[in-house]
């Protein structure tokens, strides 16, 4: 044992034996969905059949969204000049930061705040309307709300509506709440709660450190990454001039999810 | 319309509608798996429940390998520069090339040649051998077999058990096996299938196009990464030397996977 | 000394002493150049001051083309979401590849294939013409030649003529011309040897391997990278569209380099 | 013009015209130095051929430091894997952080937030001590100062010493000495300027903005992470260990700079 020996708590490989945070990953394997081991990897416990169905519902919600972000236009610019796809994807994710991706670990932060303001017996929407005249004060915004697209974004509805469902729904989403609310009575329009505000509210009553919010929508986005890397290298010219708004759609037409396919 | 305009088949974005290969995102979230959903995005169609599990197991089996891989310890080394979490993770991802995770691919395009020399009628084996000796002629390995440190891998074993099972086992597999028992008799050893070679079988018997077999892996392993480098910023202390072997896992004992916990 | 020992031959690193290829860092410092250094430690032995003064031509000549490349929009579009410089500049780095920056040592093996071809008493002409049949049969162009933009290009007239100035110029030269004049000869129009080309035939004539031109040509452009990056954050908003053409410059006059500011 | 036009003020671009921030491109080469134009890239204007020759010897101090840090780790771990030249040099770059490198952007604050107080009167030797009592309080260390291995950094001496014979020194070389006396009067030994610090107080007299310390160093150690990289790929065989330490020179023995080799 050198003395630059060191120590980690998060896989242990042995011969024929591999184990993630104490669960051997061949019985994982088949019995728990990806969800579950991703928040067994980054939490260290292993969250209930429901709870995973919920995580498993957050990831989908991130998978992609098009060819606007900017991580997408990173990725396919680096495949267009012959970029390996796993360079490609690191374009990518290279440009998941505070401003795409980011309003997550803000949201989390905010709630986190507000939450532990409540004090027993403030009304959320006193303290959601106290940190919004604090964040005015200081010339910022509230991560996690409004969309440059969505005025009332299905993602968010559904992630809520699972949350309630499954009951998971906690101070998270209560304070995402109030703060919408708050939001609405100062500006005097709907500035609703977008899927990074969403996904924050669920992480924080998942217990997630904030520090991993924008890990876990680089854990979902790079599968949106991957697919639009590896379409650049399918469809296009080497070199292509990559216009960031000037494209459309040609892929299925709209279809309905049928019960046989669905897991649940 | 531009003379820059360009299309994309993967996600079409609306006002309060986005859809992934067709479906509405929010119609996909909670009813199918993040494993079904990996699926839809990357091969275009949305696989069955059962394909899903097989899929979802498929990325829980190379969620993380502990950490010795080269891609945990570039993304550890960046960690401990002050690289924020996506730098971190993009620092990993470029470590998974050819010699690391590679081999996915690699064998994905063994098995695809050797099953279009199947012709029908002559016998895997026989394929097989020809294949092999066409490779050590040339003094090249047969990607996806072999393991610095597993002799039988438990994920490999409960990959094609659960492919077997959920009848997804054809052809990939059929010859995964057939270079297993040619190497055995050509190397007077087992040299056995190992969890890349298992992963490519699968991936061939679910029709995905060997240059994704990376991109997969990345997609599993992302996960790991995050894991690894947020560990190291909360554990360690800024440019500490990195050993890249002598480190020993201390985290929770080995534990057994309860019903209650199980999805299936 | 454990078995992972290895060993280096680029830096030896002591108390208070660093030698570059044996050479003493500070020694070298205010006496040769940053281009004599850069071949110093990609090559292992010093240039003369003549050969040096052509390697700092060789990095001004690719220091920045403005903000079409590739690399640049890769970079501006990692700054534009919060990415730090050095995240935004590796995201520019890997945008270098094949096709862009990578026809250097395309064109480097190029030159190298039909020098081996010269034989002592081939005339280049007759080599030129032979290999241009041979990529025309294998439906491939000729790296290093022809520009979207320029015609006539002013960074490989000035490399050119600096290079017989300096007595560089040797059969990678010759046959850099020699494709010229078959290129204009077959096509019946000029395609005009382009800064990549100029470029690889000053490496090649200077002994560098080719694997080291995409090297050469990243060291001279992350000033560039750097330069926009810089000026992303300094000028623009997050997360604007970053058009890939519809740009233009609106920095300093064109101006004279005065007598006094010159360096030779 | 579309709603999207944008400007940058770097390079023009015509056809057959390059202006880096006005100069032609063609007349810098073989007339400027490669810091010359780095400088004038980074800063928008052209330094003297004196300032010229700091910025050349500044870039040489910082060209490569051996195989101990962990950008030349991460370097080496993705070309290990077979990762391309870029991509390994990506990588190596994103290890370039607040604790390796980043200690010239945080020196180059304290310095000019030191020069702020200066306020015509006060002594040099009376603000350091001020601030380093700050420092203190809020238990930080002055960056720049200190070395894990050099007690007297060769590169550092040189590095003033030339700016001093050149003329560049100026509040920045002033306030750095004044901290390495304060220092040494409040530990009781010396904690000498190490070379982050040099190029700290020099970018602060050459008038660099303390976000481009950062970048000035990956300008010189891009060559050191390529030379390394490529190092990797010739010499080792592809997923060694990599040890963080255990390593030696083995490259050319002691030599000095031949008079006929100096460009001055």
């Amino acid at each position: 044992m050198g003395d630059l020996h060191w120590t980690t708590a998060i896989t242990s490989v042995q011969p024929n034996e591999i184990r993630l945070r104490g669960y051997g990953i061949d019985e994982l394997m088949g019995r728990v969905t990806f969800g579950q081991a991703v928040y067994l990897a980054l939490k260290g416990e292993l969250p209930s059949p429901e709870v995973g169905r919920l995580v498993d519902a957050m990831l989908v919600s991130s998978i992609d969204h098009g060819a606007t972000p900017p991580s997408v236009l990173a990725a396919r610019t680096a495949a267009s000049t012959g970029a390996s796809l796993s360079a490609s994807i690191a374009a990518g994710v290279l440009s998941i930061n505070r401003y795409h991706g980011g309003a997550i670990e803000g949201c989390m932060r905010l709630l986190l705040e507000s939450i532990g303001r409540l004090d027993g017996d403030r009304p959320p929407a006193e303290v959601a309307s106290e940190m919004l005249a604090e964040l005015r004060a200081q010339k910022k915004r509230a991560p996690g709300f409004g969309h440059r697209i969505h005025t009332d974004d299905p993602r968010t509805k559904r992630l809520l509506a699972l949350a309630d469902e499954l009951g998971v729904s906690g101070d998270g989403v209560m304070m995402a709440r109030a703060f919408e609310g708050a939001l609405e009575e100062s500006l005097g329009r709907r500035l609703p709660l977008n899927v990074d505000g969403a996904l924050a509210a669920l992480l924080v009553d998942l217990d997630f450190p904030p520090e991993l919010g924008n890990a876990f929508f680089i854990v979902a986005r790079v599968t949106g990454l991957a697919a639009h890397a590896h379409e650049e290298l399918a469809r296009q010219r080497p070199m292509r001039r990559i216009h960031p708004t000037d494209h459309e759609y040609d892929g299925p037409a709209p279809r309905e999810l049928g019960r046989e396919q669905a897991s649940r």
